[in-house]
C-alpha cells in the first residue's frame, strides 16, 4: 500500500529501526483512517489484480489456510474466504482491525475469517498456513519497508509447501523526459530569492545578519526540491530510453539482507531525441504460485506509467539537474544502488550513476547524484 | 510558535504526556528545518512585538541574565544581547540549535549568547536567570503545549525578582460568520456521496458489502470536516458578536494545571444580522514586565482578527453546522471549555455551548458541540 504519510524521519538505533511508539506515530497510524484505506480500495488495477489473482485460482484457496499480512479493512481475507479457504487469519496493527472484523461479520465470514489486532512479528496463530497474501508494496516497491513483516510472516507461518501472494516483485527503472524538472529548478529559485530577500530585511530592519545561514538553507532547499523523490503519474511518452529490472524478488525466498541494500547497472538506449531530465521508477508483482504448484492463471500486477492503468502508486521521479539533451541511439550506462535510511527504515536513499555516450561516440561528464525516498 | 505539524496522535500515557521519541516525532521534528524558521521570522507582526518589547525596555536586559526557551534560529537570543544582556542562555531541543550557534557566532555575540541543545526540562544552568523571554503561543495560543516547559523554566531557573517575557497572554472567543461552514458541509457531502458509490461498487464489482462501514466512515469524515478547529485568516468583519477573553495568563504564576484544563462563561451580543457559523477563538500576549519592574513601554501582540496585521498563526474556527440566523442585539450565552487530548498531551479538546436568545425574547434550542484542535 502507498502511503505518503508524513515523511518525517525519527530518529533511530543505528540500523534504522526506530522504537515502536515512534513507528507507529509515523508510520502505522494513516492506516488506521477509513479514508486511507477507502483509497487503496478505489484503485482499481490494484483491486482487479489481487480479485482476479485470488478468484482464477480458486485452487490455491478451496479448504486451505490463509494468513493476510497488513489486512486493513479485511478486504483481501474476505475474498479468500469467499474463494473458498477453511480458514483465514487476518492480522492488521492499527484499530482498523475493528472495523475489518465488523465487516468480516456483516459479509457472513466470521467463521472462517479471524481477525487478530497485533503486529506481525509478536502475533501467535496457531496454525501454519498454505497461503501468505499481502498487499505489501509501497512507492517504489520497497518505501515503508512493510515486505519485512511480510517475510517474518512468511518464515515463522507459512507451511513448507506454501504460497506467497504475490509470488515475485520486480522494481523497474527508466530514463524519462519531465518538466517537473523545470518547475522544481524553479520552485528553488525561488525559494533562494525569497531568502535573500528575507536576509536583506532581517538586517537592515532587525539588525541580525543571517547570512551564514544561506548555505544550510539552500543545502535544505536543494534537498526538498531536487533531491528527494517525487511521485509522479507518467505519460508512457515520458520514458525515453528501455527500461530495466533494477531488483527482483522471488517472495518465497528473499531474505531482508536481499532487499535492505542492493545495486544495479544497466544499460539504456535512448529511443527518441529529448532532454533526460532524470528517471522513473516503478514496480510490477505477479502471481505465479510456486514451481510444485503453480497458478492456473498468472496475474501481473503493473504500476508501470500508463494512461489508462495508473495507480495510487504512481511512479517514482528522480530529477536531475540540470538535464541533458539526448538523441535516439544514445547509450545510457546506468548505475542503480539503494539503501535504508540511517535515520528510519521506511524510507530509502537511491543513488544513480550515469555515463553518458552519444552516437556520435562523445562521452558526456559521468552523472551521479543520489535522492531521499520520503 | 505556530506550526501545523502533523496533527496526528500518538498513544500517551494516561495524562496524554506521550514518550520523547515520539513526541520529537510529531513535534519536535519540524523545528529543525530552517523552512519552518524562515516562516516565522518572516511574521512581521511577531517580529515587530518581539523586537519592541525588548528594544524599548533595554533597562530589563542591560547586564542582566537571560534565558531564552526554544530559541530556534537564537533570534530572541541575539536581540537580547544586542540590548545589553551580560549573559543569554539559548536553550534548543532540536539540531537547530547548531544554526542559531552559528548565526550567534556571525552577528559576533559567542561571548554572550551560550546556545545549549536540550529539553528545557532536562538542561542544567550554571545560574538563575533576570529574564525568561519566549516565544512559545500556537495557534489559539495553547496548542503544542510549549507553556508547560516555559513554567518549568520559570520555576527552575527565574530569580525570584526575575522578569517574563512575554508577561500575559489572553485567549479570546467570539462569535463569527464564515463561508467555511457551507464549503466544508459540501466537502463532508460529496465526500459522503463518493462513499455511496464506492459502497455500491464495491458490492457490484467486487462482491463485497462494505455498507456496515457507512456509519464509521460518517463518524470519521464529520470529524474531520465539521469537527476539527480550522486555521482560518478571519476579515473583522466576520466577527459579528462581542469578543470575550475566556483565559487570561499571567506567566509569572501560571501552573500548568491553570492551562490543562479551564472553562469560562460569557455573553456576547450579535452586533449585526447574519448567519451564526460558530466561533473564532485568538490570543494576546503583552510585555508589561513585572509590578516591582514594569515595562517601560508595554507591548501588546495581537493575533486578533486584522486586515493589515495578520500573522502566521491565524485564527481558529469552530464551525457550527448548520447556521443560525441571528440579528442585532441578538444574545448568546456562550460557555467554553478546553482540555488536553488523552491521547496526546500537545492536542486539545475544546467545547462551546451556545443558548440563543433573540431580541424577541425567543429562544433557540440550545447548542453543544466539542472540536478537536489537531
Amino acid at each position: 500500500m502507498g502511503s505518503s504519510g508524513n515523511g518525517v524521519v525519527g530518529g533511530g538505533g543505528g540500523n534504522g529501526v526506530v522504537d515502536k511508539g515512534v513507528d507507529f506515530a509515523q508510520y502505522f497510524c494513516t492506516y488506521a483512517f477509513l479514508y486511507h484505506q477507502k483509497e487503496m480500495l478505489c484503485d482499481r488495477v490494484r483491486m482487479d489484480a489481487y480479485y482476479n489473482a485470488i478468484f482464477k485460482n480458486k485452487h490455491h484457496f478451496q479448504g486451505k489456510t490463509v494468513l493476510d499480512v497488513g489486512t486493513g479493512s479485511g478486504i483481501l481475507a474476505i475474498w479468500s474466504a469467499q474463494a473458498g479457504a477453511r480458514k483465514v487469519y487476518a492480522v492488521e496493527a492499527t484499530k482498523m482491525s475493528e472495523h475489518a472484523r465488523t465487516l468480516v461479520k456483516a459479509n457472513n465470514l466470521q467463521n472462517v475469517v479471524e481477525v487478530i489486532e497485533g503486529s506481525m512479528e509478536e502475533v501467535v496463530l496457531p496454525e501454519k498456513v498454505d497461503v501468505i497474501i499481502s498487499e505489501w508494496m509501497g512507492y517504489f516497491l520497497l518505501r515503508e519497508s512493510m515486505f519485512d513483516s511480510v517475510i517474518c510472516a512468511r518464515d515463522r507461518w507459512l507451511k513448507p509447501t506454501g504460497i506467497m501472494y504475490p509470488s515475485h516483485a520486480r522494481i523497474w527503472v527508466a530514463p524519462i523526459r519531465s518538466g517537473l524538472v523545470d518547475k522544481k529548478e524553479n520552485d528553488y529559485e525561488e525559494a533562494m530569492d525569497d531568502w535573500r530577500s528575507f536576509v536583506n530585511e532581517t538586517k537592515n530592519y532587525y539588525g541580525v545578519d543571517m547570512s551564514v545561514l544561506t548555505k544550510p538553507f539552500e543545502e535544505e532547499q536543494n534537498k526538498y526540491y531536487l533531491q528527494t523523490s517525487i511521485w509522479n503519474n507518467l505519460h508512457p511518452h515520458q520514458v525515453i530510453g528501455t527500461a530495466a529490472v533494477v531488483k527482483e524478488i522471488d517472495c518465497l525466498t528473499a531474505s531482508v539482507d536481499d532487499i535492505r541494500q542492493f545495486t544495479s547497472t544497466f544499460f539504456s538506449s535512448v529511443t527518441f531525441e529529448s532532454r533526460l531530465c532524470g528517471f522513473g521508477g516503478w514496480f510490477d508483482v505477479h502471481f505465479r504460485g510456486r514451481v510444485e504448484n503453480p497458478a492456473q492463471q498468472e496475474i501481473e500486477l503493473t504500476t508501470a506509467p500508463s494512461i489508462d492503468n495508473g495507480t495510487h502508486w504512481g511512479q517514482q521521479v528522480f530529477l536531475l539537474q540540470p538535464s541533458v539533451q539526448v538523441s535516439e541511439g544514445t547509450d545510457l550506462n546506468i548505475s542503480f544502488s539503494m539503501s535504508r535510511s540511517k535515520d528510519y527504515h521506511r524510507l530509502m536513499v537511491v543513488e544513480f550513476g550515469c555515463d553518458i555516450r552519444h552516437s556520435s561516440g562523445t562521452m558526456l561528464p559521468p552523472i551521479k547524484k543520489s535522492f531521499y525516498i520520503e
